[in-house]
């Protein structure tokens, strides 16, 4: 049986990295969980996204991914250590493919990043895009708007447009080459912040980003699915299946195959 | 002591991944090798390119590096799969992190390849591209003409011009929007070769690729240089060392340290 690569994220934000991962690698199987009953992770306290995280790998590993993908900034900065001290298999997350792009990437060494108030407070980028090249100069801000909007499913209104730049104002007094969008929600807005940031500044999509990086450790570790398989996807969510179910679809252009998880029931065979 | 990341070429070309190297990870030490006395790899039997490689892999083993990069296309087509069975350390080729970026960049699915003989003749490209994505269409072309012009400094010269444009003028035909430099020594020409293709062409430099995923891989396993390395960098060339030293320090921007090796001499403390 094929092996899944295991996404999660507090709600529909990591379905970025799954678009992504079924352009860049379209034999892998996919499993995804969404904690729409519990979005958003941003404003939580540490100490509860750490143990929401915790659940939901709890949950996935039962079904024995190959690969674990925290397709969220928020849990990526709190919990991506402890999940890796935890489990036997490769743990990705999504801030330091984001880091390494905008380095790759960026001319001039200024790099700006926006993220949830926990990414942005935990400062993960800061650190990982130092840990790589100590000279950067990194500018952070945090945009609590916009996950409401993609949840709700408002990506493109006049609201957006409003909100969009009323929170991205104050990054054009900066001279940055490279806005790092440091939450997987962001990219379902890309299209405005290109818009409001104008075309000198490079937006890093830590979605294409991650998903590029996941082909990469599963090929260096000999882990890529194999020619012949026809991939399956499974989306699990905490909350209304319904609006979940919409905007997957509609963002992946595809039908998916969804299941409801109440928290506190039994996980297996759900 | 720090453990180098070790590079290996058949000539120059493999300074697009040193530079590359230094410029996303600037803390890490680098071991460079170039068999200029040998070069150019593109044309010589598979066999001769895999006794090559072999070699200079023997040579750079004895520094006890932490990685080994093999630069150069042509040798990573013909000896990559080889060398990794032969050493117990992490082996990097150039192919993977090429075809792995023309994949996530394509929007139209044609892909273009420009190579040496060795590398087009092994369908690398073509079987890492389908391996990933197996819908791509891949349109290759051998350009035998352009490894004398690097090995000579002859970057952008009347000559260099004429050159290119005779050797792409084929690939015009073809709708492609990414062309993969599928050989280290390209880079060096990226200037006249984007001139020559157009705007609407997206050039993937192999080198700048290859260095992100040895970022990614050393990252992943825990064995970035740590925060207050000073990074050593040192330099061997098989053949006169005037020119590499030459070409290798304008194309740094910095003074380099180098030692030729005569073959068959004794390899340790040369």
């Amino acid at each position: 049986m094929q092996q899944a690569i295991a996404v999660l994220d507090s709600g529909v934000g990591g379905l970025t990295v799954v678009k992504e991962v079924m352009r860049q690698l379209p034999r892998e199987k996919i499993m995804y969980f969404g904690d729409t009953a519990r979005t958003p992770y941003g404003p939580r306290p540490a100490e509860e996204v750490m143990r929401f995280t915790r659940e939901i790998v709890d949950f996935l590993i039962q079904y024995q991914p190959k690969m674990i993908v925290i397709a969220c900034n928020t849990a990526t900065a709190v919990a991506l250590d402890d999940i890796r001290s935890r489990v036997d298999l490769p743990v990705m997350g999504v801030i330091h493919p984001g880091a390494r792009a905008a380095i790759g990437r960026s001319k001039s060494g200024v790099i700006g990043v926006i993220g949830t108030e926990g990414t942005i407070k935990s400062g993960a980028y800061e650190s990982a895009l130092r840990r790589l090249s100590p000279h950067v100069e990194v500018v952070s801000r945090t945009c609590p708007a916009f996950v409401p909007l993609v949840e709700d499913g408002n990506f493109r209104s006049d609201e957006t447009f409003r909100v969009v730049t009323a929170s991205l104002s104050p990054l054009h007094r900066v001279s940055m080459d490279c806005l790092i969008l440091g939450c997987t929600h962001y990219p379902f807005l890309s299209d405005t912040i290109s818009e409001v940031m104008g075309p000198d500044v490079s937006l890093i999509n830590s979605a294409e980003e991650t998903a590029r990086e996941i082909s990469t450790i599963l090929q260096e570790s000999n882990q890529l699915a194999g020619r012949d398989e026809v991939p399956v996807h499974r989306f699990f969510c905490s909350g209304e299946p319904w609006k979940f179910q919409k905007i997957a679809q509609a963002w992946l252009g595809q039908e998916i195959s969804l299941t409801q998880i109440a928290w506190h029931a039994p996980h297996v065979g759900a």
